[in-house]
């Protein structure tokens, strides 16, 4: 029984909080219990308040009972990456440097879903300061993936997506440079949504004006993140980027019906990046299953080139922007990853840098051209299969040599280059039974349309309805 | 009588259109009469096309006739800055390595200003490249200043405020960089808006998230200036940070009454720059204006330390991206100015944008926070009055050396740094007749209240109304 409310969708439990057939404390207690059993497996987990918890659910309910106007959120318990400063609360990084710090105040994301009543139960793992999309750290070790405890959960949300697909939270929040809220949600069969950047106001941060990392929602149905979104996104006066559109809109109730769009198929975006050839496998039905839907589709993608150079060298500038002094005063406690990136990043002259922006504006007008023809580009969230927990990377991707461990995640590290909202959705497993995600990749601001295509995507499969089967 | 017209506001002009008061074509012929009497001695429109401008007139007047809906802007005679690209009308940049350039296509606020139904009679004068705020170049020679022939009409959008000060043009546009739409409009007594990065998009661009750049109306009134701004304004999908929000609700009723409002007032920008003593002489009764409109007065200045290095560092970055081709390929049919600008560009490694980004970064949060406090910051728009038209730009202000041809601009350029709306209104002229223009700076994304601010002033003043003695 209570397993079943730890898989129920969280709009539904929204619902039943809202209609007193539950209590935020009931809700509260069958998730830390499902914690207790299956986080010793998965570590997807790290810091905890249990108490600090069950406080706050009772006071949910109390504001429940002196019928209170409640925040969308009300009683749904959520977990935050950790690598967002919450107050009162632990906040690693994932790093030695930051093992015992306890930050003051919560960082916009963190504040929003508390003001919208959500009970913050504990911190979710990460990589290292989020780089890369393994999830693994000297604080805290790996997080495994649920449905395979021998493969890697991905990264860099990768705790979130695990404690999701395991049952542990409710909804939980991300972030995404080049992939991080997508390629743990494909490896774990949740969803996850990179926003347009300014969709969800990141504060404070560094370099007001970048748009390549952003912060978002994940949960186990499209419905879900919608409803995440709905509490995180909207304008916030000190964040310059940020979209004036309000959140509420994003949890209206969606179609199940795509009569007429126009979809773009991408299996391995027009030939530019090797996939594994069981995640082409299990994508393969995706053109048909949006025929029923009243889909027309076409095979084609967007012209992707100066994708990779953008990535490479606006994520190396923004890394030794923000980690160039830690790498420089803590040499020997930054992993090596870290260090590689701050270096890239140091040889940078301000014209690469201008460069990479002049070709950033390129990609993101040849993006907005080639959405006056499709609605969606549909293509793989990752190029390949979750893979050995105990790899750093995969060095390899259907049998090609990639230059570093950036190159297995071109599939949504380009993407993230072209400003451009996409989401991970559920579509398949391999024979092994190893998740398969579909990305949902829509024109700028466009994040609502690839909520609804999702959404209309998973209603016609259920395949986000398979849990993993973990003991006990 | 015809010189009454090309005296009367656009607001007002736009009503008789509508009325049928008055027809495109006549108001067109009064202008065209303005100009060719007064352009000779000011040179501020560098292109004329008469018969283009006729056509449009009586296309105009066709559809009133026919009972068309009809744009906001119909009929009303315009002029665009010459660096902004105009489809069949010569576009030089004052440049003459584009002397003779006539490009196919109109750039964005081009194509808006005709589709909300502008007559376009021609181009207005610019610096070469628009570097610099003084208006010269070896094409076209120099503007003059209307109000006295023998001083700067500022820049870069000097053409556009001489030939809004002459009765040339009913509205016209421009951009700004470290003050281009607000120097020219306070040298010339006309109004100016900076308006936030993103209100009034621009496309195509070389760097489509830098905020330095942007474009936005200038009238001979606030009202004028909100009209151009309700044409101008409103989200274009291939601007990445273009803002949501409508144009239109800037052109309603503006309040003449600021009782309660919170005002700044820095006459010297809290002692970080030199102010000649006419410019303070002119601004003196600037508080006691604002207490007679019911507003609470402080001399306050937010913390802008930072402003400058921000500005310079993202200002190189800016010309060696757009420039540093053009210097190479033509070393010696560029001006000083713009070699040196890109010059130091080329020194810039990753990391020192980066930092500017950085300190950009938190300078915007210390308006954002100072905006808390204040509804409006009021300073001087220059720190110095027209200078002599043939020296290249003020080497002192108030017998403070300069570093650069920067240095007199700083009163604007920090405006820029920090992200946010500014307007220069007319606020009061020397002993010696030179205008001299109060800056009213708003927190990020208030344009509206720069406008009703400015307006309230306007009306409280009537300094605007004093034209220029041109002769005949």
């Amino acid at each position: 029984m209570s397993d079943d409310l730890c898989f129920t969708p969280a709009t539904e439990l929204a619902a039943m909080l809202r209609r007193r057939d539950l209590s935020a404390r009931e809700l509260l207690d069958a998730h830390l219990d499902r914690i207790d059993r299956t986080n010793p497996q998965v570590n997807a987990i790290v810091t905890l308040d249990v108490e600090g918890a069950r406080a706050q659910a009772d006071a949910a309910d109390a504001a429940t009972a002196r019928g209170e106007s409640t925040g969308p959120l009300h009683g749904l318990p959520v977990a935050h990456k950790d690598t967002h400063v919450t107050g009162g609360m632990r906040t690693t990084w994932g790093s030695p440097l930051h093992r015992d710090f306890v930050p003051e105040q919560d960082e916009l994301v963190v504040a929003r879903l508390r003001e919208a009543g959500a009970v913050r139960v504990g911190k979710t793992n990460v990589p290292e300061f989020a780089a890369g999309s393994h999830t693994y750290n000297t604080v805290f070790g790996a997080t495994r993936n649920p449905y395979r405890l021998d493969v890697s959960a991905g990264g860099s949300s990768g705790g979130a997506a695990a404690a999701l697909a395991s049952g542990m939270v409710a909804l939980a929040e991300g972030s995404d440079m080049g992939g991080s809220l997508r390629n743990p949600a494909a490896f774990c069969n949740v969803v996850g949504l990179r926003p347009t950047p300014g969709r969800v106001p990141s504060h404070p941060t560094q370099m007001g004006w970048s748009t390549l990392s952003v912060q978002g929602p994940m949960g186990r149905t499209v419905g879900d993140v919608a409803l995440g979104l709905s509490a995180l996104a909207g304008p916030d006066p000190r964040v310059p980027i940020s979209l004036t559109e309000a959140g509420a809109g994003f949890a209206a109730p969606m179609p199940t019906e795509l009569t007429g769009l126009r979809v773009a198929w991408a299996p391995d975006f027009g030939g530019r990046m090797p996939v594994d050839p069981e995640v082409r496998a299990a994508l393969a039905p995706v053109p048909q299953v949006f025929e029923s839907l009243g889909a027309h589709v076409d095979e084609a993608c967007p012209d992707l080139d100066d994708a990779d150079e953008v990535f490479s060298v606006l994520r190396a500038w923004l890394f030794v922007a923000s980690f160039g002094d830690v790498v420089t005063r803590h040499p020997d406690q930054v992993k090596a990853a870290i260090a590689w990136n701050v270096e890239q990043g140091r040889k940078l002259t301000g014209q690469d840098v201008a460069r990479a922006e002049t070709l950033h504006t390129r990609l993101h007008h040849r993006m907005v051209e080639f959405f006056d023809s499709y609605d969606v580009l549909l293509a793989p969230t990752t190029q390949v299969v979750p893979f050995d927990v105990d790899t750093e990377y995969p060095a390899q991707v259907d049998g090609v040599q990639q230059d570093s461990y950036l190159g297995w995640m071109r599939s949504c590290s380009m993407i993230s280059a072209a400003g451009v909202p996409a989401l991970s959705v559920p579509a398949g497993f391999t024979d092994d039974g190893l998740p398969v995600g579909l990305q949902v990749i829509g024109a700028p601001r466009a994040d609502r349309r690839v909520l609804e295509v999702g959404h209309a995507f998973e209603q016609a499969t259920g395949v986000g309805r398979r849990r993993p089967t973990l003991t006990p």
